[in-house]
């Protein structure tokens, strides 16, 4: 039977809503009467390795309940991707503090960190439950409608065009936003959901689901700004030429990337740059300006979806009831 | 006798709360029984011109409540500066449509255009009452201690920071915020309110009534990063060397300029990404990130102060009642 330890941590970048799924987990996990200790990691799996742990089973609901409604990953985040190295040491660890049950929230490369260190755990005969909670920024989580902090995001994208289309229909001109999402269009799709009249913007929105064309791109804001004196653009950061390189990366004079090989494409307003650079000395046209929302989509204190606290709240406690009745990883 | 027609016209950047000024004015003078109609025009001093009129004496009171509530200049913003033959055909449509108040509503720039036209108007012998309605963004009008417009986008700025403070102390490294603010560094300040731990970022803050050296700028960032592992910096646009030259434009290709002489600032990540260049490059720092809030800080829908909103109805009031009452210019 599996110890009475249970461990918690946060990987890849935050949400508005990735506490709630930590204190989803930390009040679900003590209403099972075999759970003794709930312990947060600090950093993600590096927390592990430096035996970083916050006893949060110490904590008043009160003090938790405030966490879970402060945006960010409230005990720090990492981009470490473990080897079997790195794995002997995480094992190393969870034995000394007999902890049998591991929740990892974070994306597609914290899932892939949990398939790792479920695997390595089996190699190594250690008996570790290894569970996954899923949270997302740009909805890129296969398999799921949606995924919890994605509908956050979508509302700052949302209200973030509503507002600069009425900005650019009072001074008129072009007005191009970059949008996070790196493959997945959703985010820079949900430019769309404040339009309420046939001429608000987005007027065109390029997603990374499909190749971008510079002259195209062009064309059909010539197109747009003919017919209507202005025109508002939504731009992924992921839009790529067909041979798959990322427009933001051609740019770029020192290419970076994380453990996981992900090129850095948030942080700079490189792409923005460029598209407005291209629109003024090609289409002669005067007024164009550029934002890219950056880390303000993630992590903008005010704008946080009911829904998706809850969502986030209920993925948390339904990994541990998933765990601890269903004994299962997932 | 004045006429029982007037005008009213929004100027320069759009705000927040740049339409409770206007609905102020529209529901204000309606109160008087001298007046007879309550025109407004289209995109600025340049609507008038064009005889791009709106008779506002026919909208509802709920949907002017709802303009009201709505950011970003309803009747559409210009920046045109007007010169004696502009002023000319500003008097030739006033008079034909017998207008002889003028209430424009914006920034430094707008006052300019107010107190030409009055100027103009005195000289041509036309009986114009001209009165501005102050709004802005960075708070850079003199004579108050804030003007309306300013509340809502301080708020946007201290919650952005707020919120990049967590992120930043989730996942460490530096961060860098650019914030409008031409020559006030109010905007920029407002960066540190949302500020609770004594740890809290931003950790530094750079105003344009500074000189910026970046020498000093690299020392300190190195040395925040060392005594914390992290560093949030709020910067704002126009930050500038010795000599008044913008860092920014120091990087510009191209330097634009409105008809009131200003360099374009905004619209662009180029400042951001020059500094955070300077830090990789010079201090070794590996994470560096940069936002620039851009338009998201005037226009984003969904983070309007209340007393922002109150007093930027209160002013467009008064505005009334000075002219009507106190029978002036202003």
């Amino acid at each position: 039977m599996a110890s009475g330890k249970i461990l918690v941590a946060q990987g890849g970048g935050p949400t508005a809503v990735i506490n709630q799924s930590l204190v989803g987990v930390a009040l679900e996990a003590r209403r099972f009467r075999n759970v003794e200790r709930v312990y947060g990691a600090r950093h993600g799996v590096r927390g592990i390795i430096d035996q970083e742990f916050v006893d949060l089973t110490q904590e008043t609901s009160h003090n938790l309940e405030m966490v879970a409604s402060t945006p960010s990953s409230a005990l720090g985040s990492t981009r470490d991707k473990p080897d079997e190295k790195y794995c002997q040491e995480i094992f190393k660890v969870l034995r000394a503090h007999e902890i049998e049950h591991f929740f990892y929230i974070g994306g597609n490369d914290s899932s892939d960190t949990v398939r790792i260190v479920s695997l390595e755990a089996q190699k190594a005969g250690y008996p570790l439950r290894c569970i996954h909670i899923p949270k997302t920024i740009d909805n890129d989580l296969v398999g799921s409608d949606h995924t919890p902090g994605f509908p956050s995001a979508a509302r700052f994208v949302a209200q973030a065009f509503a507002g600069a289309n009425l900005d650019n229909a009072s001074l008129p001109g072009v007005y191009v936003g970059v949008v996070m999402g790196r493959h997945a269009g959703f985010l820079t799709a949900a430019s769309a959901l404040g339009r309420k009249f046939p001429d608000d913007g987005p007027h065109l929105i390029y997603l990374p689901e499909r190749i971008f064309v510079l002259e195209n791109f062009l064309a059909e804001v010539k197109a747009t700004y003919e017919r209507l004196g202005r025109c508002v653009v939504a731009v992924s950061e992921g839009i790529h030429d067909a041979s798959g390189t990322p427009i933001a990366s051609l740019l770029a004079k020192d290419v970076e990337r994380d453990a996981h090989g992900n090129v850095q494409l948030s942080g700079t307003g490189a792409l923005a740059d460029l598209l407005c650079d291209e629109i003024k000395s090609q289409l002669k046209i005067k007024r164009v300006r550029g934002d890219t929302f950056g880390y303000l989509q993630r992590s903008f204190i005010g704008c946080v979806s009911d829904v998706d606290q809850r969502e986030a709240r209920e993925v948390g406690e339904k990994a541990v009831q998933f765990a601890m009745w269903g004994n299962r990883d997932g």
